[in-house]
């Protein structure tokens, strides 16, 4: 069977930067330990007065398509995963295609575009599109782009606003892809829950605390659904296992119970049992609480074991070193998940051709996805040509009172219009409105 | 080639109707004519007060599930294809499967659930999802459930008011279908386009005169790249050809449109020519102007024809019979158009099993899909056991004072409370709002 899977992918970052510990932290009489050790995030990244879903995005898919040296007609699909959108009928994707229009001969006339919405995991809904309209052989040997584009704004004051980010990451979708193929098989957990929403607003209301405990149950089933079409996984399997990461402090729970249930019944587990035991079984308990009770101890324990630290740092440490610079992106996360690993590989001369990495993407409301992922040999190269870090070097770093400016301008009830930051410079930028409120974008040389 | 198509449709009309020449048209100080002879109609669905896109969608979904004896573990997804969406992260998809789940004993916890938009385009979009899904082999031997639902409301007083409605239509995509088999091939007519859009609003900003010049575009460079991939179409070729029916009056300049384009260097061409004479060649023109008035002139003469007006009411009018009565649900619309054509069928005994259906779907902003289906053995139970026609005669016959006051409520700016028209029965409806703004939904006996 060809391979599919990702051929390419392009990352950008919103050009500001907010510092947690030294801005947002004082401003707020905060310890800035709350942000770097509870959340695990030293920055977050924010569009500039001139960017906006459309732009990142365009511009993470222009950059993507010159680095392959792409023209339109390679493109059968524009595919856009948001959870930002500013309108409830015309899809993001348009706009894009509308931009890189401007800057191709060509056009993208025959090309489905679509937009997906589900939170935080409709990014990965938007790749198996993608890859099922290839294996349906519906591709007329065209490839899929699919760009994730967010910008996670909080009201301000919200508990979530340490969490925000702005950004996209453009992939490209093909045959015999150079970075990574997808396994067939995926694992699905979902159920309708109230953890986080957008009733006809901008801003998310938020229940964290159940969200999290979502985010968990929800990604347990997951990974017993892909078990169930796949294999027994063990921790052993995969090389990278990056999850959806709304703040690096929830994969680190994320991390435990999956590592949890990857040892049970292995040798890991056998070798852990004279340090910790072994695990609870629910049959020898009398009530589910007591079961669970006696479960969080036992994480608890295993947290604290030489051999979780080890494959922790091993295998999840490495997927967020980009996450604690940006923030949380919703539909960008996990695949910026994905891209922190694979620049660890790389840095670390780690020989990652033929590994597996495990997929794990959220989204509230809720679902959790996983599906495994094999690294092609072409991976280096791609991952090599990604410009994220002097990006991310190069924003520009707000003070707590410009952050405020920058926020209410992007506030679609107030869209404050203030000066932007930086100096656009070889990109799309929003330029204004039209007479029908349709957002309207230029080039700038 | 295992078959892969649309088992079963079930459709939900809003309760209530609106009649457009007895309580619109003399409200506005309107001839009659205007809406049954301009536009088409006669009456449009609306929602009564405790129905929306969820109850519209579930009870259409549970219906289907019902009758041909699922459960929920036999669906592998849920998608919705809606413009009407009231949450900018969760997907109506979750809500649907909640209000489900109330009734079934099991649950669709491992099922994926997806919201798609793009205009009135996406429910097409979310069958062809379901149907890589399945060719991909990804679905487990399960079908999918795609529910496309929609409130098409204007503001009061724009002009696009006389062409609202709203209901659902629930499609089960599956191997070996009962009702039509999807052709592989798929034309895309695609361009970001500004003639219809929600910028951060409930109802549309519409530019009528574009919406329909994009609209024709659009469609007629779908059909060029559907006969690229598949043959050179002929009129004969199609049982019908169901168009997305925003108002039938549109469908009449798209029925003409196709059928110049499919009888172009064919024996009817030839056959007309003593009448009207051949249509004009681009190439016989000093500038596209004058070509595209040429082109104008021959359309009148063909729309006036015999042979013309005998293949429009056999392949086209018999696909705007429901449209007509239930006016435009947006995603809806191009599959209650089909089954507009597939109760005709049953209704004079014609014996469809292998004939072939052009399926014309379009959603502003804009792009326009063609494929091909082939009727199913079973198409004939299938059609039988619809009851949209009942559903329609049961609804409740609005005053002109009482179709503002629905109007109102429906307004998420206003949510107007006020007293049902209807008693529900045996469906889900729409109780009120929880804590974090979330609706909520009970099932009534």
């Amino acid at each position: 069977m060809t391979a599919v899977g990702i051929d390419a992918i392009e990352i950008w970052t919103g050009k500001l930067s907010l510092d947690l510990p030294e801005t947002f932290a004082p401003a707020k009489g905060e310890d800035p330990e709350k942000y770097t050790k509870g959340l695990g995030l030293k920055t977050s990244s924010f569009p500039d007065t001139y960017e906006d879903i459309v732009t990142m995005g365009a511009n993470a898919a222009k950059r993507l398509m010159d680095r392959k040296g792409l023209v339109p007609e390679d493109i059968g699909r524009i595919d856009v995963a948001t959870e930002s959108a500013f309108d409830n009928s015309k899809p993001v994707s348009t706009y894009i295609a509308g931009c890189l229009e401007q800057v191709y001969d060509d056009d993208f006339h025959h090309a489905n575009k679509g937009e997906r919405k589900f939170a935080c995991v409709a990014g990965t809904q938007s790749i198996d599109d993608a890859y099922n309209w290839i294996r349906a052989g519906r591709h007329r040997g065209r490839s899929a782009l699919v760009v994730a584009t967010d910008t996670a704004l909080y009201a301000r004051g919200d508990p979530g606003e340490a969490t925000q980010g702005g950004g996209a990451v453009a992939m490209l979708i093909s045959e015999e892809p150079s970075l990574v193929e997808l396994s067939p098989e995926q694992g699905y957990g979902s159920a309708d829950e109230t953890d986080f929403l957008k009733p006809n607003q901008q801003f998310p209301s938020v229940d964290g605390k159940r969200s999290m405990q979502v985010y968990l149950a929800r990604m347990r089933e997951a990974l017993t659904d892909f078990e169930s079409v796949a294999w027994d996984t063990h921790p052993d399997d995969f090389a990278y296992i990056p999850f959806h990461t709304p703040f690096p402090g929830m994969v680190r729970k994320a991390g435990l119970l999956g590592y949890r249930h990857m040892i049970r019944d292995t040798e890991i587990e056998e070798d852990l049992a004279s340090e910790i035991g072994r695990q609870p079984r629910e049959e020898a308990f009398d009530d589910r609480e007591s079961y669970e009770e006696a479960i969080r101890g036992y994480m608890d324990d295993l947290s604290g074991t030489d051999t979780y630290r080890e494959w922790y740092g091993a295998a999840i440490e490495p997927t967020l070193a980009l996450s604690r610079r940006v923030g949380n992106w919703y539909t960008g996360s996990v695949h910026v998940a994905r891209a922190s690993a694979l620049q660890h590989a790389l840095e670390n001369d780690v020989d990652l051709e033929g590994s597996k990495l495990l997929v794990g993407s959220y989204g509230s409301g809720a679902q959790a996805e996983m599906h495994a992922e094999t690294v092609r040999p072409g991976w280096a190269e791609e991952v090599a040509a990604l410009t994220v870090d002097e990006q991310l070097d190069r924003r520009y770093d707000l003070s707590y009172e410009e952050y405020e400016r920058v926020h209410d301008s992007h506030n679609h009830d107030l869209n404050d219009d203030i000066e932007a930051f930086t100096q656009p410079d070889g990109e799309f930028v929003h330029t204004g409105w039209g007479r029908m409120s349709e957002r309207q974008y230029d080039y700038v040389e």
